[in-house]
């Protein structure tokens, strides 16, 4: 049976997140209609990334098998057409192999936080960026980021509905960045745990703030407590920009 | 009196465009009320452009008078504050003098085209890009643009609907690029006639995909007649990003 690997950008923005669920409109949900629609039978589709509501993507990975035998811009121009207007497109169709599934063979996630670091609010980026007014020391975030790269446990950073069996990952890379009025934050890893990247963001603006130094997020991630952690950044802003695989 | 200049950037979907009419909301008229609501008695608010239904500005220029005497940051706040959920901003305030007038001592605006050059239509860029599906080649758009620059007779170029006295203009700049999937195509003149950016940047589109030669493009300008433009280029992608003054 052929299986076939979707690269998606969408804006999360109308939807309760990635995953279906009961609550709400998911992309999950949305292209499992629109590849049945297209003629495959009853389509169930795997995510690479479990992105929350609100949380956009450039390239999420996704797969689906199916009985039918397509070309992939065939297929790929199908599923767009029926797409139309949910703000969910098909950047890329690919036939893969059986043993390639869009999660458990991921080695790397890649997210971008966007930030806009000004004081008049967005205009054409309302739900595009996250907004902080005050200026963010830039140098002294990407300076503390480094604290949380490695292998860790990462308890103080996942949220406690988080359902990964271990906090204890490896984080590739944290980098904050500026250009102009926009501060970037960009984490790697192989996996990350729930809302982790939404709880170091958030406690790398508190640093950009001026409120922790360095020395605060190093005894906050030793301290393995969730209650030890800066706010949570909001979902808006946030992209899940790439999965890799070897 | 004293007399503002406002910078605004507006994400223009939702507006008639920039200048107030009864046939729906306009973003002039938005700020006026903005400006009345916080104490400016009743506002006339100027603008250096006059954008399209659906254009957008990253940098409109505006001024208005008013009796009341205001610290520049403070109006900006108390503005944005009224503005928001209205896809408006503004971005900065300053005190000027009476001898300023944005539209008459305005000496150049530039505006900015941006296309998504790709099969996949957009997702996140919905609103935001021209999408344009067939490969542009965007060495011979430049190459032909450059047949526009300079002072020209622009009757092919302008709108039938088009006010100005003269369809004599210069145009400064006439710039197309590429950055992977998006195409830019940048405008500066000291002003423009009514939908010429739309004109040239639909008729260079024709010469991306094949259509029209260099060549052509220099006969439809000598033409000096509106029916020998090519398709006008859609209000959705086009930007006014600034407008100079000496």
């Amino acid at each position: 049976m052929p299986r076939y690997r979707l690269t998606v950008e969408y804006d999360g923005t109308p939807y309760v997140g990635w995953q279906r669920q009961d609550n709400g409109p998911s992309v999950q949900g949305e292209i499992e209609r629109a590849a049945e629609a297209v003629g495959n039978g009853e389509v169930t589709l795997f995510g690479a990334g479990r992105t929350d509501t609100g949380v956009h993507a450039l390239a999420q990975v996704a797969h689906f098998d199916t009985e039918r035998q397509w070309g992939p811009s065939k297929l790929r121009d199908a599923l767009n057409a029926k797409l139309r207007d949910t703000g969910i497109a098909i950047i890329e169709v690919a036939e893969v192999g059986e043993d390639f599934h869009c999660r458990f063979s991921a080695t790397s996630r890649s997210y971008l936080y966007r930030i806009l670091n000004r004081r008049p609010p967005p205009a054409l980026e309302i739900g595009r960026v996250w907004w902080v007014k005050s200026p963010l020391d830039t140098d002294a975030m990407h300076e503390a980021a480094q604290r949380l790269v490695g292998h860790h446990d990462f308890t103080t950073f996942r949220s406690t509905h988080c359902q990964s069996r271990t906090a204890m990952k490896t984080l590739d890379e944290l980098r904050v960045s500026r250009l102009g009025e926009h501060v970037e934050i960009f984490a790697r890893s192989r996996s990350f745990l729930h809302n982790q990247v939404r709880s170091m963001a958030g406690t790398l603006v508190e640093v950009g703030l001026g409120r922790w130094s360095a020395d605060d997020v190093t005894r906050a991630l030793e301290a393995r407590d969730r209650t030890a952690c800066g706010p949570v950044a909001p979902a808006v802003g946030l992209y899940l920009v790439a999965v890799g695989y070897d």
